[in-house]
């Protein structure tokens, strides 16, 4: 696989890093990976200008695969990358990377699905939702 | 001052300490000492048997003051002692402590505010809310 | 796959859900799912009495893949559990799942490598490291 | 005391809020104030090129106050200012103060010590470090 750059990924943002995010190893703690990914999938899901759910429904992820590549320092600031690679019936994979400068910290690959908040049950893509996801991908 | 000790406190918890919670400097992170202060203020009000706040308001915190006295490290427990040192029209006041084994790390005041949800100012202390603290306190 | 129980799992720790874990969703906060998971690494790869790594090097986490299945809802503790899947030459995968009580709350496959301090590449498992590693399995 | 603006502290920088900041009450959760409070101190005492500490020293917290006045929200950044107020013999009195847009979030008090890392007692402040902080003040 060739190395992943910030300009593979449609959707992009950032994260800056926290004193706090370090552990006693003395870098980024990698439990923040999970968090600065989940940063790169809110800002579009619930976009103030532009939100992908409709009212009685809300995205959930179900499953998160990271593969490590390298450590985050402190300070600094971590880009987001994010692009949408599957849009089920009522699920979207997207294809995700952790940078900082150049390298390559992370890459991993989540899938979403948006559930009804009543029945707990996986909920179809709406039209809207499904053609502002094409519109992204 | 004399050496705080969590007998000194009438509500007591804990809180389990954290490999993330740890930073470069290889202690536990000081901003989490805000977070151990808190699960002794939220335990006991908002007990799921006995809640403090009434429906339409929430405690807030308006003022959190902490004297930092020890390292707390990784792994083991943190101790964490409250008790209520005075009863407002609507706010209340509480001293905390945290420990790690004996070491007393912190001794905090907190003043905790209920608002009202709708107008977000002070709501005064329901006559059973008041009774209840007084209960504990 | 059957529902997995925390029995099927050798080493067994646990977590105490904060309130800071939460999150506008009013759950816990997924990314927090991978400090859990961490928490299920690190006390048996640091054990104090039998830690698995040896001068100059340190286990760093390659991937971790994980299948979120429910909620964790504050306030209570998760129940973690892990078990050693397959020992490599310098690395180690894992099983892991989080548990709320009896239900299950994720399942998580983890590789972890041995790296050499200096190097920063991997370093194979020391005879002593892979003994106690199959104890554990 | 007037409504405090973040043109009145000399430090300025800032953290991005992240969705796993917020908690159950839908706001940025309390003990978050005290990382950003951080950020403001340690983004100036661990100055790359211009590091506040001496080799063998390291500065702790002693002592952290905070007056909460508003809510942060997701999503969106905060301001984080600071300003010396004392320079004791081997302690700094910082004032500090959060701003989400012109809106002052808190106010706080911060009293960090110089630490010598051998005894763990305070350390005199090295005459370097006292001039750039009168230079900062």
């Amino acid at each position: 696989m060739k190395t992943p750059s910030i300009a593979d990924y449609a959707l992009r943002t950032y994260d800056k890093l926290r004193y706090s995010d370090t552990d006693r190893q003395g870098h980024v703690n990698n439990a923040a990976f999970a968090t600065f990914l989940e940063t790169g999938r809110v800002e579009f899901l619930y976009d103030q200008e532009q939100p992908l759910w409709v009212p009685g429904t809300q995205f959930v992820i179900a499953k998160l695969e990271i593969d490590l590549r390298a450590e985050l320092t402190w300070p600094g600031r971590v880009e987001i990358g994010t692009r949408i690679a599957r849009i089920g019936n009522s699920s979207v994979a997207l294809e995700q990377a952790l940078f900082q400068g150049e390298r390559c910290a992370a890459t991993a690959n989540t899938v979403i699905v948006l559930m009804n908040d009543e029945t707990r049950k996986s909920h179809p893509l709406p039209p809207e939702t499904r053609a502002r996801l094409e519109e992204l991908a």
